[in-house]
């Protein structure tokens, strides 16, 4: 296993229960090993106490299950000929080789620093990947820091966001894009989040490409042209992009969206070469086709599917297909619960469809609950086909797991017009009779 | 329309939509027309303010829509020869007959009052069904009532024992079952109800059946053997029956369950007679078989597919059938949220199949998170096929409505295998990277 965290150890775990035989080895270039990086802006806004809480399986508890994980110690490089990897163990400051049967590529995903930016390498420029940059973020913070800058308006930024807001720090957050969440989100949903994060306390700039960032030693704050803020501060949630700079060194073959192409086993171009995680492909479950899906809940199924089926590959059994992603996702800003699925208008039209949008208004629970609040929810579907492709959601408490019903609905492929049907459960603290998946659904049907 | 609640007044405006010039009539004996009878509870526990609040549609707002509804009108005679109606106005105390070219039975459920019950009818003795019930109960508790028995411990029993609670009523409950929702949940989670109604401040007692309820003008309590339990105020929450005392004696046929037979497009036995809701039946979602599933979900959904037809009937166009009904259904008490959809162990071998139960005991939120509470969700699965064909869960807030993705994995007839890999949204706040239903689904899976 190269890279030790959700698809690496998920796979480790895996392949150890299907065959107690194998000899199993990790070697993680961080300090931690299958850790919740979801969790990471909770710990520095404080709500979560310790990083410790964050690890789900630390390497003693691997131990036990004899898997053998090496922190601190980084694969500099992959010989296919001759079957083995070069470490180096960091702490040591010593390498070695080490041969291989099967090899996991699992080296996840970096933060994008994009080169456009000038100053972007400052130091004062944050990103956030692994517990160690958490770590190091929250220190910062817990110093005298009074204004921090989050450059980008994605799931990190915003949840960073909401967490340097809770620790009582000034935050001014700036994308390019026309809302926070744009590349997942509609405008008509992007732009209520826009106004959430905004009532959170944070001073929201939209439409505004930074090109460079201030400083000399240190990172002071952004402006070239116009615009001009000064900060304590810059963490960067730009996005991410896979880190596959040692597969591709090795010559191990990328497809189109830059990751690792893996087909539905997760077996890459080379015979015993996995990958999964955030630095592979995987297939979209609606169009079949390779995209690259950097999410916690696709690394940790990907890496099981990895660990199935090189036990499989071993002991002569069937391997097992990886059935899809959607891009599920979900997230919150004080209230506000955001979630998404499948496809935006934009991308369904990219992907070939003809899409029309069902789109509601209402209430999180009965319109006369007293802790009603106002939710949005969008169904998108295909016109020709009638099968709901996406769906996107806004709202209080209770909201966003919704979309799990209309992830579940797309998964089976079922049109707008029989989500409109499914018996869901309802009671007035819960959703109308209708629920607003329904409503929605229905729209969409009736076009 | 022969009663004017849900099923028959979404019957009323879907035949409305699709048809412009159709005559609607709508008779209805109680005060209120398409009410939230399931928001009654919370008016009497004084969460809704007035009953108007749980009005969906009054009479003049269905007049601006040309449907005529007569409140406080009861039909008392169908004759099917005559195609017409006998309707007395309760009001003015006088009778006439109305003819009709489609008749709708739409006379929902009634709360049982058991005959092996002495004293079951003594003033005092009080259902819940319409929101003149409901006001009468209201009343009642805004007087000088100390103690309340509660008789039953299914939803309704629950959701008014809450109530009563939350106005500083002492309340016991009294339910025959092993535990509460007994017909619903299986022990497992049936007994952390209990323990949530307990926990709540109700005085709750199981496994014992109520023979006799004593008083002489006015019930004083129950207790005939060694049972003996005082009290100002006694609810029944036995169940609901159909009401069907009219169109039995009208010829119209029922079905095994009691409930007024119907095909899938809710046509009766009589040609132009349609029937929906609680008073009718519904065919289940897995096997098929006709049921009565007296809930508002259903009845709503019966109800438009009733007004469908109807229209379909007079426009010549293609009839739509009702897709089924898994009984999902959802309550709660104080924070502890209870959901179940489709079979219970027990009822899974009465439809013919070999269940297997996948259980998990989580949390409601990722395990570190602050405000993570304890969940519990079963999957059942047939053995032979891998179908899933029932979920169950208790737990704290944001736990009963996953039961809604376990519902549309029924519906679509996937198997728990299946169910384990679908795409479900994840972040800390609102579940593990796996999700509960995943794991439960992976247990039933693996049996």
């Amino acid at each position: 296993m190269v890279g030790g965290d959700a698809a690496g150890m998920s796979a480790a775990s895996q392949a150890r229960r299907l065959n107690h035989d194998l000899e199993i080895v990790a070697f993680e270039r961080g300090t931690y090993v299958s850790y919740s990086a979801c969790g990471e802006p909770y710990y520095i806004g404080g709500l979560v106490e310790s990083l410790d809480r964050l690890v789900a399986r630390t390497p003693e508890q691997f131990a036990k299950r004899d898997i053998e994980v090496h922190t601190r110690h980084e694969v500099t490089a992959i010989d296919l000929g001759r079957r083995e990897v070069t470490v180096v163990d960091l702490a040591a400051n010593s390498s070695r080789t080490v041969g291989f049967d099967h090899l996991m590529v699992s080296t996840g995903s970096r933060p994008l620093r994009p080169s456009y930016i000038k100053g972007v390498n400052l130091p004062g420029v944050v990103g956030l990947r692994t517990l160690d940059d958490a770590a190091a973020v929250k220190q910062l913070i817990d110093g005298d820091v009074k204004k921090v800058l989050v450059l980008g308006g994605g799931y990190i930024g915003i949840e960073v966001a909401e967490a340097i807001v809770d620790r009582g720090i000034e935050v001014i957050m700036v994308t390019s894009g026309r809302h926070v969440l744009e590349r997942t989100l509609d405008d008509e949903l992007g732009t209520l989040v826009d106004e959430a994060v905004r009532s959170y306390g944070v001073e929201l700039h939209t439409g505004l490409r930074v090109q460079c960032i201030q400083g000399t030693d240190r990172a002071t704050g952004i402006g070239c042209d116009e615009i001009e803020f000064s900060a304590d501060l810059i963490v960067i949630g730009l996005g991410a992009g896979p880190e596959v700079e040692l597969a591709k060194a090795a010559g191990i073959q990328l497809g189109d969206s830059g990751a690792v192409a893996v087909d539905e086993y997760q077996r890459t171009s080379v015979e015993g070469v996995w990958s999964a995680g955030d630095c592979a492909e995987v297939r979209h479950r609606v169009t079949g086709k390779p995209v690259n899906v950097p999410l916690g809940t696709v690394a940790n199924k990907t890496g099981r599917i990895a660990g199935t089926n090189i036990a499989a590959a071993i002991n002569g059994t069937d391997p097992k297909p990886f059935p899809g992603a959607l891009g599920t996702a979900i997230t919150k800003i004080g209230d506000t619960e955001i979630a998404r699925t499948g496809f935006k208008v934009a991308q369904s039209r990219e992907a070939g469809f003809t899409p029309v949008v069902g789109a509601v208004t209402g209430t999180t629970t009965a319109g006369y609950w007293p802790t009603a609040k106002r939710m949005d929810l969008m169904v998108i579907a295909d016109q020709k086909t009638g099968r709901v492709v996406g769906g996107q959601i806004v709202g209080g408490q209770g909201a966003g797991k919704k979309i799990d019903v209309i992830a579940t609905a797309i998964w089976n492929g079922m049109t707008a017009e029989e989500l409109a049907w499914v018996d869901l459960a309802y009671a007035p603290p819960f959703s109308g009779v209708w629920d607003l998946v329904h409503i929605a659904a229905r729209r969409a049907a009736e076009g």
